[in-house]
């Protein structure tokens, strides 16, 4: 008999076929002109999800980009877990800087370079590449498995709260386990533990009601970019703290332990800057790198806008600017209160003689904390310790998976972070790769979790 | 016989599509994609001039957009004159703003709309036909005429100055008409004695590599765009001063008697904000606005971009930020030393963690003043008191014209403005328009003008 570990050695070469297809598929969540891509990989997953044995498998119109589910619930007495991912992508630019084109996947060196390899079409894929393996080699699933896909992750999921609220019976299980993340090396397990939240702004200055002649009105007539500028220099400190009143005021702060966990963790500030590529690094006084990336909120500027941008000089006094703008936030902070703490401080800040709008984002996600030793994280824990040989390390991460915030509330369940992504994979950056390697053995792992889960029980 | 005022009357028609023609060419000399709409004004230009009777007619060579060169040099012992103007434009952006497309000049209530329509397609074809006008019913010119139009005055003439200084014998001259340029109002003439100079540079501002995520590098990687915003806005304090270490040093005070003279001007400044658009003004402290629009330099931003720019959020940490700022100089400041000025000031304000590069561009300008009782200026009085039955108004001007300065410099003539645009016509903005009736009035008067010089030889 074919155990699953033969069955998944045996057609890795159909599955990167199968990765590759998917990987072309330009499903940019949030340019609406891509709204179609973003159904057609749904629709692409719920026919792999029927290739692999999952059973009612459906698109289910959320509002927004569609969620796929699928399940097999055919181990009774045994735990219902919900396996969760998206199939949507980051946008591609500055296209100039990739090496291929970003939705044309290229595999050099072990590595397969694509918009979505890592994040999270590669990692996504690997469950359902698992549960093919246990269907074809075992015939039934160790427990109860439900799968939701989503679209809509890379903008902040804004209209699942009240999707997953009001399907929450479909969607009841006693715990989820994210396929959307990573480990923390190759050689190195990682339980995710903590992810920041975020909300998102945009800030709309007018001036005149037009582009003037700077030559007639410069000097004279209140210049967007100007006041535009002079708002956003408000901000932060030339150190790094947010000067946003109020910023800081609901942030838990690092209990000793806390603080001791992250020490415990190396962390090389060199390796960091390099892969950042950067030769210096700041921050908020007070705190290390790692406590700043995992545990304190930040506020950044995404993009910036106004005026002339082409070839040459245009002399003019523009009419508008805009900036993008961003904040990470840690528990216990929650998103609209910080958006009205920044709207206020923007009022406050604006000079006289300009006109400013606030545009703020539905792409909001709550900060997400959960306990250490939950009973997904312990098989988890097993699982890595057969595979790699180690304890994992407990880590926090800078991003934000709002998905684990809208499970807890709506069923109640906490998500466990299984996932096979690595910090050097260029993730919503040019030139994203996945490793081969961790995509076989992500698959191995998922048949592993599947059965340690049913012990668990 | 015919008069040349008749001659003029009859050709209105054609002169408009003649007119509607010249603008149809897309001739933005700042965009390289452009330079051979640039060359095909210039030869729809040397065509026209031959058609009026022009002489010795021909395109040459710049090193840059080329000039278009002709003369008329059959009156001995009369002035020798060089007729001035520009076939080049300004680019078009925001293209959304404009009611019909830029190119395809529209006619509606006695104004014709479109890129060029008064700056300055309108005004330099004037003196041609009023030369075809005096060609055809009297046979010669009553003085030398020599024509010289350029392709690059809206990115400041780059090339010129080493041109004219090489041909400075072929554009020997007693003076220039310039017929770029405008009139106080529809009922009240002016007289230009002084144009601002001109310096502009881009600042590029590098942070890492590549855009990174904002998650896991926001709050310890300096990001480009708030080192951007911080170097702005150290460059002139809320209340409009530029605070560029030495930049007013080499600024000629306003004598008492050049302040009395822009006093007796009326200026209405509710006019002036309605005209721009907004509802309040600002400006550097001690001057009023007359006087920071004409006797005061200026530093504006005419553009900014880096990151994301596009629908929805990206949440980035920008690999690069740029801006783009031009100042407007007065009478003695140096553009070059200015810049100069302009890059310490950005090398000091830079914040650590980032690399930044100045990119001077080449469109410099001297700033420019002329004798008010100049032998050109008092010739134009005269046909002034004639036309409008009223004294000029002895003005200056916020934008700039280098090629004043290139003339005197190499020519040793002074320019007289001799031009027809007024201040309300969007000139650089969306829905530039000229009006019918300025063109018609001005050919009349440049008509006037060449026998008003004759008797003042």
């Amino acid at each position: 008999m074919t155990t699953w570990q033969q069955y998944l050695d045996e057609n890795q070469p159909r599955f990167l076929e199968e990765l590759l297809d998917f990987l072309r598929i330009p499903s940019i969540s949030s340019l609406p002109e891509h709204a179609a891509d973003v159904a057609k990989a749904g629709e692409w997953v719920a026919a792999r999800l029927r290739k692999a044995g999952v059973e009612n498998v459906r698109m289910l119109q959320t509002g927004g980009h569609p969620v796929v589910y699928g399940d097999w619930l055919h181990a009774p007495g045994k735990p219902t877990v919900m396996i969760y991912g998206h199939f949507d992508t980051q946008p591609v630019d500055p296209l100039e800087l990739w090496t291929d084109p970003p939705f044309q996947p290229a595999v050099r060196n072990g590595r397969v370079y694509a918009r979505g390899a890592a994040d999270d079409k590669g990692n996504m894929l690997i469950p359902i590449l698992a549960t093919e393996a246990l269907m074809q080699t075992e015939g039934k699933l160790p427990v109860n498995v439900k799968y939701f896909f989503e679209g809509q992750e890379e903008i902040g999921s804004p209209t699942l709260p009240p999707f997953v609220a009001e399907h929450n019976d479909l969607f009841a299980c006693d715990m989820v386990i994210s396929a959307d993340g990573g480990q923390w090396a190759e050689d190195q397990p990682g339980l995710s533990v903590a992810f920041k939240g975020l909300c998102a702004l945009q800030i709309n200055v007018e001036g005149p009601d037009r582009d003037l002649h700077s030559g007639m009105y410069g000097g004279s007539v209140p210049n967007p970019i100007h006041a535009l500028v002079r708002i956003i220099d408000s901000m932060r400190s030339p150190e790094g703290k947010i000067m946003v009143e109020g910023f800081y005021d609901d942030v838990r702060p690092l209990t000793a332990d806390e603080q001791a966990q992250i020490e415990r963790i190396p962390f090389d500030e060199e390796e960091y800057k390099a892969r950042a590529g950067v030769d210096g690094l700041f921050g908020e006084p007070g705190f290390t790198t790692l406590q700043r990336a995992w545990a304190r909120p930040t506020l950044e500027v995404n993009g910036i806008w106004g005026g002339f941008q082409g070839a040459g000089v245009k002399t003019v006094l523009p009419s508008k600017a805009h900036a993008k703008i961003t904040c990470r936030l840690v528990a216990n902070q929650n998103p609209a209160h910080i958006l009205d703490l920044l709207e206020a401080h923007i009022a406050k800040a604006t000079p006289p003689g300009v006109r400013v709008t606030v545009e703020r984002s539905g792409s909001t996600a709550q900060p997400y904390m959960m306990p250490l030793d939950h009973l997904g994280n312990e098989a988890a824990r097993a699982v890595h310790l057969k595979l790699y040989g180690k304890e994992p390390y407990y880590v926090r991460s800078g991003g934000s998976i709002p998905v684990c915030s809208i499970f807890l509330e709506s069923l109640d369940a906490y998500t466990v972070n299984f996932a096979f992504g690595l910090n050097d994979e260029n993730v919503h950056s040019p030139n994203e790769f996945f490793r081969l390697q961790s995509f076989e053995k992500g698959q191995t792992a998922y048949c592993m979790l599947l059965h340690q889960l049913e012990e668990a029980a």
